[in-house]
């Protein structure tokens, strides 16, 4: 009998361990802190994102050189991904958060005719660029975003880590032409779409 | 003396039983079956995705009706996208697996200049359509895709569901001119760059 009791405090104890260890495991899962994608080398370089792929696609601008006199300033297309811890926040609070990350892949026009008709289709990368917003690193950016380049010359692999573009460079146009906070979100409908989910019903929405 | 026994025997047990949480709910996240996104209800008709936006994206295929006459047959943007579980599939083997999705969301051309030069822009949502590749439901179909558009008239937000459209109307397309089993993958860089990722050093790939 006494062992009895004593079996059932193990089993009552091993079933509250199990269940504190689930919750704990949801939460990491659920309510994981957003921890930015962002890594830099101890001189302040952004290295190369990985895996951007998988993030969330926010659209896809096109500005090919036959529209602009042979000398397009972008002559590729631009596939716009943003990492998926700030979609949710952007979601969320339509805010950009500390940390957010979008990169730009830059991939050729490969042909201008298919089944489908004439067109605009995607060929072979071409370079990769991003977009970081931290305002415990670059406090004096406007809007606190920096802008990096790993695209190399010749179509070789890009950059492993690149140091970020002068503010001229890439800062002053987003800020005078994106329409929000050096993001163009006038151009990804994605984005448009996801912002104020959370305080909407999402099934009223597109 | 005893008592202290009996804590580290209950201490051990709890030790062992978080272990176990934790491996089962390890493998439960990495190994998870890959389970079809596509839901169909009891009469076949297929229920439009949900979440798509944050699938994997694969490539922005363009034919606007000013390169075609005034009449293309697809005057849109598409978005395309493929299922998280498919795409790792894709990448581990190569293959289209039972139960992938690939949804097109169609989306205007919003506008053809912007800071960034003259060229095509994305503007707003038109429509959403899905193919889904099953054996077992599409027996008879070629490769085994099905094909679903849940775009309404009039801009109106697209149907919760719709039948499967007629072989002639999409699938004979894809068949005479998707570079692989019905899929365009010549037009989708992201998939290129994808296949074969198992079977070579992520490092050298771009």
């Amino acid at each position: 009998m006494k062992f009895k009791l004593a079996s059932l405090r193990l089993l009552a104890l091993a079933g509250g361990v199990l269940l504190l260890a689930a919750a704990s495991f949801q939460a990491a899962d659920a309510g994981k802190p957003a921890v930015s994608p962002a890594r830099f080398t101890a001189d302040g370089e952004l290295i190369r994102p990985r895996d951007y792929r998988t993030w969330v696609y926010v659209g896809a601008p096109l500005t090919p050189n036959d529209m602009n006199e042979g000398a397009a300033a972008f002559p590729e297309f631009h596939s716009v991904y943003i990492d998926r811890d700030s979609y949710e926040h952007y979601k969320r609070t339509g805010q950009w958060r500390e940390g957010a990350v979008i990169v730009k892949e830059l991939i050729s026009v490969g042909s201008k005719q298919a089944a489908s008709g004439q067109g605009y289709f995607m060929g072979d990368y071409l370079g990769v660029e991003a977009m970081v917003k931290s305002r415990e690193r670059f406090p004096d950016e406007p809007g606190n975003w920096a802008f990096f380049s790993f695209t190399s010359l010749n179509r070789e692999p890009p950059k492993k880590q690149t140091v970020r573009m002068p503010t001229a460079q890439c800062a002053q146009c987003h800020q005078a032409s994106a329409k929000e906070n050096l993001v163009f979100t006038q151009h990804y409908p994605v984005l448009r779409a996801a912002k104020g989910v959370g305080t909407e019903n999402p099934e009223n929405r597109w």
